[in-house]
């Protein structure tokens, strides 16, 4: 077999654990963990999102229907999303559940243990009570942090993407980087894997929860690595974007 | 930085992309699309699993309520699954909702392309109307193929595991093996990534739908890849096990 695939299927496999001396892991060395939340300047304006209503959401659809219904979704009806829906879709995705201390918190996705090495940047074009920009998930703060607005943001995403048009027709992209120190702190070499895996338990709340929302998703692994980088201002090494998903309501 | 550590991070990014020509993928050279289903035996007797019943499970839990109540679980209580909650959950995690062609269908989870590129296993000990044993999912079927039945299976999937007890008290656990190919007809040294998040996908929606029936799941990535692969009998190379879940009722 090509010895390129050979090497890049050994990845999805769990020998690497067996080459891992754990003892020398920063989790092992008594290295603090790192913490749960990306740190944001002192003073930023963040926006509040709604409380969490049980009552607005709960009962709007049964967990059957949400897998039996659930589809790729690449058009959507311009109508826009509003915060509670917002609110609902960052919640499922990647909301805390409980804070245990500085570096575990409980959320509403299972993670490798507990390291969630995850932030979550929107892109948002049509979201009312929001200004189209770029954006970042707050989950202990259940809040948004404005991060910055550059001009004629619908092409940029689009071009980011490789072309995919419904990026820049979506009312918001949900846009995943990865922060592999989180897991590296415990897992060295097997850290890699997991976070993959991670990013799917993150990914298919979303699809779900936009089912209680008439809204559609499809999620997007082909992409500009350097561009959404760029995009989102972040290094591409310490952290990088990993996967996105486009979300509009259903046409 | 770490030079393993960089080159592993890699995995995560979406650089390869660049450098694969797509023109050079067997999808481009017109071969055909692996199966949807790993061949088996003509003739081999396969057990139907209970139609799945709309009105049994329909209405069990909400979306929001299934999320919100999730969460790890490693103690079992005993009780047996049945057929019918079984059937549910290999219906969540891979069912098949449409065969569109001999090498496509849709399923109840997203796959990068279509592509789906996993079977599932089971490691019974404790279903109502089955012997203990190993057992594959046919999803064209919505049916299990028997498939062995070895001695002390209990502590042969607790030792495949690193000792993870909870596997040998669980009532059946889940098995995914990736079939690489599958992938790579369509992305080339591109699929390794995106079969990762698709176990995400699909395991995630193993945790929700526990939920349905009163059972718990905890997800398992740290095992002896060689041991799982033998215990299975696969041969590790073109299909090998990616991730599991051990799944009883809560205690």
């Amino acid at each position: 077999m090509d010895k390129q695939l050979q090497t890049s299927r050994e990845f999805l496999k769990d020998n690497i654990r067996q080459r891992i001396d754990f003892s020398q892991t920063p989790q092992n060395r008594r290295v603090p963990p790192p913490p749960i939340e990306k740190p944001w300047p002192q003073g930023a304006t963040t926006i509040p999102l709604p409380p969490l209503d049980k009552a607005k959401f709960a009962g709007n659809i049964d967990l059957w229907l949400a897998i039996a219904q659930r589809e790729s979704c690449r058009f959507y009806s311009g109508e826009p999303l509003n915060l509670d829906e917002l609110s609902l879709l960052l919640w499922a995705t990647q909301g805390v559940r409980l804070k245990l201390d500085e570096g575990h918190a409980l959320r509403t996705v299972p993670s490798a243990g507990c390291r969630h090495a995850f932030e979550t940047w929107l892109c948002v074009l049509n979201v009312d009570g929001l200004e189209k920009g770029i954006y970042r998930y707050l989950p202990l703060e259940h809040a948004l942090l404005f991060s910055h607005a550059p001009e004629q943001l619908e092409s940029l995403i689009v071009s980011a993407t490789l072309g995919q048009r419904f990026t820049g027709d979506a009312a918001v992209t949900f846009i995943w980087t990865a922060l592999p120190c989180r897991m590296e702190w415990r897992y060295g070499l097997a850290a890699h894997k997991v976070i993959a895996l991670d990013a799917g338990h993150v990914c298919q709340n979303l699809y779900l929860a936009c089912q209680a929302i008439g809204a559609g998703t499809c999620a997007i692994a082909a992409y500009d690595q350097t561009g959404m980088d760029r995009l989102l201002g972040v290094d591409g090494e310490e952290e990088f974007t990993i996967y996105l998903a486009p979300v509009g309501k259903k046409g």
